[in-house]
């Protein structure tokens, strides 16, 4: 199973619709720079996509947005890890045995598809990723399934686990397997001994990490959706679960749309409204996950994403990665399909524990008790004179045997010594069955004479103990956060009787905060224009000079772009005294003349949401 | 050969000296949180680092700094492109062929080398890796070369080529293999069919990428300065040669050190004091190159990398990589050695050409003319019926043969015509040898008579030009540069009789900047200091809050983490109207008392240099 936080299953759970803004915005995504499929002169390459000047920039903001809420806001700080892991961390991990899809190649045309997709298309199972790969098989039979590229029967081919981490080696030879992390959480992970140390070993802390990750995906698809290298935006939150809590007052009367498994799991079941407190009063949410849905709501919708098409979906227990112990994802809709955009995870303490147990290193904090407890503590010291001529080659491995047995059934030795004093008082003739305790080895039972192990009960003064964390992780994709906002922006409209298509992105957030114009081509004009645009720019605002082209067709081009305003230098701006330009909204097109010696901080303003454009005098 | 820009060779050229400020930085760095080497849990792999949070902050600062002064500030865009490529777009750029070291394999350890490393460190050959192989194996049995690690004896292994580049495979199976590029230029080049429509066909125009690249190094060595993985920011700028001028007279006079390959090659060698406006004046650098060295050497000074250890050092025309035709590196020294922090070449069309030449799309730019030229062109239309029967299956290569000729050898045709045409005025016997063109198939001559070629030479209007820009690449190191700041800034003093070690980093770039105590374990101390702390993170100051130990500990904790200013709040703060703070400064250690009020404002002006320390009333 591979699904989990940003690189799961994107496919549809409702019926599509004919909506084509998908199409058209991958059109205009490209012609605009916002992204495109890499290395297009050679053909291209599945899953691989480049993001233009104005993808990059918007991706940037995006990028910023998160540092500043989930890592400054929540005072977690960020690390920086490779892309490139040794093989061993994932064998801890677990990717290495499970990170797996179902593949299945067409004998015909020779092309891979994913087993369980050809299944679910097919057929009416709904959760093929769940099954053994044996009845996906008989299904593919059963059913007469083809090859959705040329029509080939499928019966009869083998069905194989495919691991979807990339691997190179490291060094000369192959000596050292590598692997592309396949999401940024192990490089956060492995180093939690070191981390542990800046935070003092106090609980919690939460390291977050904006980075590549890579899945090697069988069949990528949709443009930025699935692609076989993404950017992800983790936060690993650690946490003592017995006592840390989150700050729930914050978000409590946050709303939230939740589609929990058991409504998925009901013939008619049906989204939830509710609010962070609610939820976690009737137990549909445990605090720490409904804590972030609630951030993460309010963070989304600042952002632009349409909370019309928006909903918080629980993971099915077979839908869960091999790690998470409960898992709720951030879904947006696009085009009648469900995508998701981020996961909030519970990962127990899976990770440290596999981390802690394959390396040498601990990955515990020691918790110290407020004051030092006194507690007892079983032992034993066996007579090694009495077992090692009893049980030869295999008395060390009695003595363990006697070491656990100690620990868990302590009442077996103490009622066995009982017998033994009773019957010594005066008495030492040879032990008899009471004085025993038994134990298994082999699958045989053996009974050793209490008075040969040593048995003891002492006191010890602990000063705390050595507890293994456990992980929240909201791990948000950031690629496909960048392609719902353009998606969820999308517009189209109707402008002195002509067609227009434009992006309605939020100011903070595009990639181009204004355009400044001259009115046409004059050297006056041009001249007072570009002082401008180098003044907005020292302002801090991200600004396009351009004098190509008529008017009308400039305001289209950055309509398209989704660039929130433009300003155009006329010759009332040169004539008159003092100077103003016009200032043209968006999504409105509207205009309104401002003063130039106002530019700056009116901009700055609208950008902030601090001014609304209908607010500025006409 | 593998030296460019960022991932050179960093190898000593001058002699080391007993200075261990490097062994006492990456000691601190690990202690404190900057970077470490990564997966230590497993042991470590070679050459992968990852930075801890203060390391994390600084670069991230230092990409910012970046992104400012070389995107933004020179009006260029930047882009964001996949770091796993296909393979043809490496067969063009000459990467799989050429981006080779030349390993050695112990026989007896097993440890790989590079070859010319072993050769240059004890033998009296400078430049190894320029040397074909055969010479160097010759030279490891003529001086009996052996193993750095166990010593044995190297001579008669073989020396091979081993690519840099980290293998993969892209999809199932191993149809598509796929490589981790070697530098982010390829992404940036690569697209240049899109991104040259964004320019509106423009020239010049510039186009940025911070990202990750990969060098399977088969030594990494020196902490962060040679890895595996590593962070570049790259601008490649594509110009017209002919025409495009670089803005010289804004950095005219900015100071310049110079060690140039002639000084390189002088056994009396030195380095040259000039300016960028001299040094174009005098022939030592081309303008584009000087322009950008000017840019960065002031762009270097402001991070604080040390002017009094920095200088421009010209590549030798052996040590340059397979693509550039001048390349100048900014290096600075670390304890004796220098090291190189960026390369700034001339790469000529070399990059567009190969890709225009190897994919299927054009990556030249139409240039139009003032005004449409008209241009005598050279046309031939053979006569099949002439020579098919003559030629059979070859026919078409004949008149390929012919177009080649009449284009390069026009006057053949010419010649031939003109005794045609003399002889055939009422003359029509069979053509002869002086009426015929020769051309070469396989090595044998053909004579074609000039009257069966179809020969022409005709008048065309043409309005333009297909240009293949040239680039001019300025090519930043991230990690070397993150290290040399930290170096350049450690230093060791003596305060109230205790040694001190601390990172002098430059305000704007410290990863944090301000650090808030309360003066001892207080209720109203704590809660004021918390309070004085969330207002300087509002005011968009990095803060940490400390509370941890007594004053004199925290200190030297900030103190060690480079933080320019600590606020501790005492019990004057909480008594005195208005309320004060301490501020002291990290490197004179001086304290003054400032009204809480005024801390924002006072703290952000210290930042940003428009107030000096000294400057503060006591």
């Amino acid at each position: 199973m591979t699904d989990d936080p940003t690189g799961s299953d994107d496919r549809p759970n409702e019926a599509r619709t004919d909506d084509r803004t998908g199409e058209k915005l991958v059109e205009l995504a490209k012609r605009r720079g916002y992204f495109f499929q890499s290395a297009g002169a050679y053909g291209g390459v599945g899953g691989f996509y480049t993001f233009g000047p104005q993808g990059a920039a918007l991706k940037q903001n995006v990028e910023d947005a998160w540092r500043e809420r989930f890592a400054v806001a929540e005072g977690n700080v960020e690390v920086d890890a490779p892309t490139i892991m040794p093989e061993p961390v994932f064998e801890a991990s677990g990717h290495l045995d499970t990170f797996d899809d179902m593949l299945v190649e067409c004998p015909d045309c020779g092309e891979s598809h994913r087993a369980d997709h050809v299944v679910e298309d097919e057929t009416e199972y709904e959760d093929a990723e769940g099954l053994p790969i044996p009845e996906v098989e008989e299904i593919v039979a059963e059913y007469e399934l083809v090859c959705p590229t040329c029509g080939a029967g499928l019966a009869g081919q083998a069905v194989e686990d495919f691991n979807l981490m990339f691997a190179t080696n490291i060094g000369p030879g192959d000596a050292q397997p590598g692997y592309l992390r396949p999401e940024t959480a192990q490089g956060i992970f492995v180093e939690f001994p070191r981390l542990k140390e800046y935070a003092r070993n106090q609980l919690p802390f939460g390291v977050t990490q904006i980075g590549r990750a890579y899945r090697n995906e069988i069949s990528p698809r949709r443009s930025i959706i699935r692609t076989r290298e993404f950017t992800q935006a983790e936060l690993e939150l650690f946490i003592d679960p017995e006592t840390d809590e989150p700050d729930l007052a914050s978000v409590t009367d946050v709303d939230l749309t939740l589609y929990p498994a058991s409504e998925q799991e009901r013939d008619d079941g049906d989204l939830v409204e509710t609010t962070v407190g609610a939820a976690v009063d009737d137990g549909t949410l445990q605090p720490w996950i409904a804590y972030y849905l609630g951030v993460a709501r309010e963070w989304y919708a600042s952002l632009g994403v349409d909370m019309e098409r928006f909903r918080f979906r629980q993971h099915l227990a077979g839908e869960r990665s091999h790690y998470a112990s409960d898992c709720w994802d951030a879904e947006a809709e696009l085009d009648g399909n469900w995508i998701e955009l981020a996961g909030f995870s519970d990962r127990g303490d899976y990770d440290l524990s596999k981390h802690d147990a394959h390396s040498e290193d601990r990955y515990s904090i020691f918790q110290p008790y407020d004051e030092p407890r006194t507690v007892e503590r079983t032992v034993v010291d066996p007579d090694m004179s009495y077992l090692g001529p009893e049980f030869g080659a295999d008395a060390d491995r009695v003595v363990e045997a006697l070491e656990t047995k100690a620990e868990r059934d302590r009442a077996a030795f103490e009622s066995a010594a009982d017998t033994a004093a009773e019957r010594s008082s005066g008495d030492d003739s040879e032990p008899r069955d009471g004085e025993s305790v038994e134990i298994d080895l082999d699958g045989e039972t053996h009974e050793i004479p209490v008075e040969k192990t040593g048995f003891a009960v002492e006191e010890q003064t602990e000063s705390g103990e050595h507890l293994i964390p456990h992980v929240i992780e909201p791990s948000f994709g950031v690629d496909r956060l960048v392609y719902t906002v353009c998606h969820h922006a999308y517009r189209e409209d109707e402008v002195d009787g002509e067609e227009r298509t434009y992006l309605a992105l939020d100011p903070e957030i595009a990639p181009t905060f204004v355009g400044v114009f001259p009115l046409q081509s004059d050297d006056a004009l041009e001249s007072e224009a570009r002082e401008i645009a180098s003044e907005l720019r020292a302002a801090g605002l991200s600004v396009t000079y351009d004098d190509s082209g008529n008017i009308g067709r400039r305001y289209r081009r950055q309509d398209e772009v989704g660039t929130p305003f433009c300003v155009t230098v006329d010759f009332e701006t040169i004539e008159n005294d003092p100077a103003t330009v016009t200032v043209r909204e968006r999504d409105s097109t509207a205009q309104t003349r401002v003063a130039v010696a106002d530019l700056p901080e009116t901009l700055s303003a609208l950008r902030a949401g601090d001014l609304a454009f209908d607010e500025l005098e006409g």
